[in-house]
C-alpha cells in the first residue's frame, strides 16, 4: 500500500529561510553594510503588484528598505532606462527588480540590459543569464533557487545524501521559459541528474506523460492549470509545482490560486508542493537573500 | 529489412556553406568591409595547434586574413589579457578565438569576459552564453550550429519539414560541456523537441542505454571513444557524432581520430555523421562565418 503524500511546506521552509536572511542583515548592519531592494512598474498588472507587495512585506520582515517605482503605463522607454540607469547608481539601492510584463511598447531585452549585473537580482541581465549557463552564477534566480531549495530539504529531512540522489534519478521539468524552466534545467544538469526538458509540445502531440512519467522528480512550469493529471506522475515521484495560475470561480465571482498539477495528481507522488503554500513563499525570501547577497558583495568591492 | 544508413556527408556540407561563406565576403570587400579572424594559443596543444591550422585554411579558402598568435606556455594572465584587450580594439579584427585549453595558471573565465562580445565568434563571453540561453543569440557556436545545420539540410534532403520534425521528435545528448552540451540542449529546444540531457552519470549509473533510446536524434558530445554502441541506439534514429578522440594504433604507432559512437552503432541509425568527415569540417567554415557576421555588423554599427 502506498504511503501518504507528504506536503512540502514552502512557507516552513521560507521563515526559517527568512530567519537566516533577518540574521545576515543584522551582521551586515553591524558593519556598516545597508541593503536596499527597489522594484518597478511599468503599468498595471494584477499579479505583478501582488508580487510587489508581497516583496515589501518579505523586505521589511528582514529590516530591508523597499522602494516600489510604479510608472504609468505610457512611460517612455527613455524613462525606464533612466530609472534603470539611476537605480544602479544608487548606493542606497542593492538589488533591482523590474516586474514583468512590461507593456509592448518596451523592449524587455533592452530594458535588462541596462540593469547593473551586479543588482540583477532575478539574473535577466544577459550577463548574468549567462554566468548561470557556464556554472559560476552571480545571482541564482529565485523560482528555480526555490525548487532545488526545497527539494534539497526535503531530500534532508528524509535522509537521503542529495549527491547519490540526483547522480542516480532523472528530473523533469515542464516549461522553458527564460527565467524558470531554462534555469531549472541547468540547475538539474549541474546535480548531475538525467535532465528531460518538454513544454507544450509534448502535450500537444500526445507524448506528456511518456516523458513527465521518466521524473523522479517532475518540477512543473508551464502556466497551464491542471495540466499535470495522474496519468502524468510516476509513482513515488517527489513534484514541485511552479504554477501560479489566477481562476475566477463562477459561482462566488472571486479570483483563486491554482497550480499546474491537478490536486488528484498529487496522490500519487511521494512528496509534492501544494499551491498556494509551495514553491511561491520561498521565491520571495529569496529575491530579498540575493538583494542582501548583492549589498555584502558591493561592500566588500568598495 | 532495414534500409542501410545514410553517411551525411559534413565535407559536401562544409563546402556549400563555403561558397555561400566566399560570396559574402566579396560583397562586403566591395562595401569596402574586411574580416579578419585572429587565434590565440598560449603554450603547445596538439589538437589546439591543428585545429588553428584548420581554421588558417577555412579563413584563407574564403578570402579572410587569419592571424595566429601563439604565445608561450608562461605568458602572464597581463600578457594575454593585453593581447585580448588589443585584438578587440584592431579594426582589423572582426573574430576573436582563443583556443582551448588554456594553461592551468590562467583563468578562463577571465580572458573570455576580456573579450570584445561583438567579436566573440565562438560566443564564450558570458554575455554571448547569456543571449543565447536568453534566445536571441549573437554568435551560435561552432559545433552546436553546425549539429543543427548538418540535421536541417538532412531533413531537407529527406523531405521532411523540420517545423514538424522536432515539434514531434525527441533530441538527446550525451555530454553536457559549456560550449557544446549546454548549447546543444538550448538550440534542440528552441526547435520544440523534447530534449533529453545526460552525461558520464547515466552510463556510470547503468541508465545511459535508457536515455539515449529515447532520442530520434542522438547527438553524442562526450569525448569518451566509441560510449555508443549498438544498444544505445534506438533503430532508424539520426545520429550525430561530435566526438573527436585522438587514438593511437599501437600497431603502427600512428593517432588517427575516432568518435563517440562505435563504428558499429552506426547500422542502427537512419543516418549518421562519421568521423572525420562529419560535424568537424563544418564547425571550421561555421566559424569564419561568424568572423564575416561580426565584420558585417561593425561595420554597420560605424
Amino acid at each position: 500500500m502506498a504511503s501518504p503524500t507528504t506536503v512540502i511546506d514552502g512557507r516552513a521552509r521560507a521563515r526559517t529561510l527568512q530567519l537566516q536572511v533577518a540574521f545576515d542583515v543584522e551582521r551586515l548592519a553591524g558593519l556598516g553594510v545597508r541593503c536596499g531592494l527597489a522594484t518597478v512598474l511599468v503599468g498595471s498588472d494584477y499579479a505583478a503588484e501582488a508580487y510587489a507587495r508581497r516583496l515589501r512585506r518579505a523586505a521589511t520582515a528582514v529590516g530591508i528598505e523597499h522602494r516600489h517605482h510604479h510608472l504609468p503605463p505610457d512611460t517612455t522607454r527613455e524613462e525606464v532606462l533612466a530609472l534603470v540607469v539611476r537605480l544602479g547608481a544608487d548606493p542606497a539601492v542593492s538589488g533591482i527588480l523590474v516586474l514583468r510584463p512590461l507593456p509592448p511598447h518596451l523592449d524587455e531585452g533592452e530594458i535588462f540590459t541596462a540593469l547593473d549585473p551586479a543588482k540583477d537580482i532575478e539574473a535577466v541581465h544577459p550577463e548574468n543569464a549567462g554566468l548561470l549557463a557556464l556554472g559560476r552564477p552571480r545571482f541564482v534566480p529565485s523560482t528555480p533557487a526555490s525548487v532545488f531549495h526545497l527539494l534539497d530539504a526535503w531530500l534532508d529531512e528524509v535522509d537521503i545524501a542529495g549527491e547519490a540522489f540526483y547522480g542516480a534519478s532523472t528530473i523533469c521539468v515542464v516549461g522553458r521559459s527564460n527565467n524558470v524552466g531554462k534555469p531549472l534545467t541547468t540547475l538539474a544538469a549541474e546535480r548531475g541528474a538525467v535532465v528531460v526538458s518538454c513544454d507544450e509540445n509534448a502535450s500537444r502531440t500526445g507524448r506528456l506523460a511518456r516523458y513527465t512519467r521518466l521524473g523522479d522528480v517532475l518540477v512543473v512550469a508551464a502556466g497551464v492549470p491542471g495540466l499535470i493529471r495522474p496519468e502524468h506522475v510516476a509513482p513515488g515521484a517527489v513534484v514541485l509545482d511552479v504554477g501560479i495560475n489566477p481562476v475566477r470561480d463562477p459561482a462566488t465571482g472571486r479570483t483563486h490560486l491554482v497550480g499546474d498539477v491537478d490536486p488528484a495528481a498529487l496522490s500519487v507522488a511521494r512528496a509534492a508542493t501544494p499551491v498556494p503554500g509551495g514553491v511561491g513563499p520561498v521565491t520571495d525570501v529569496w529575491l530579498v537573500q540575493n538583494t542582501v547577497l548583492a549589498a555584502e558583495r558591493a561592500a566588500k568591492h568598495r
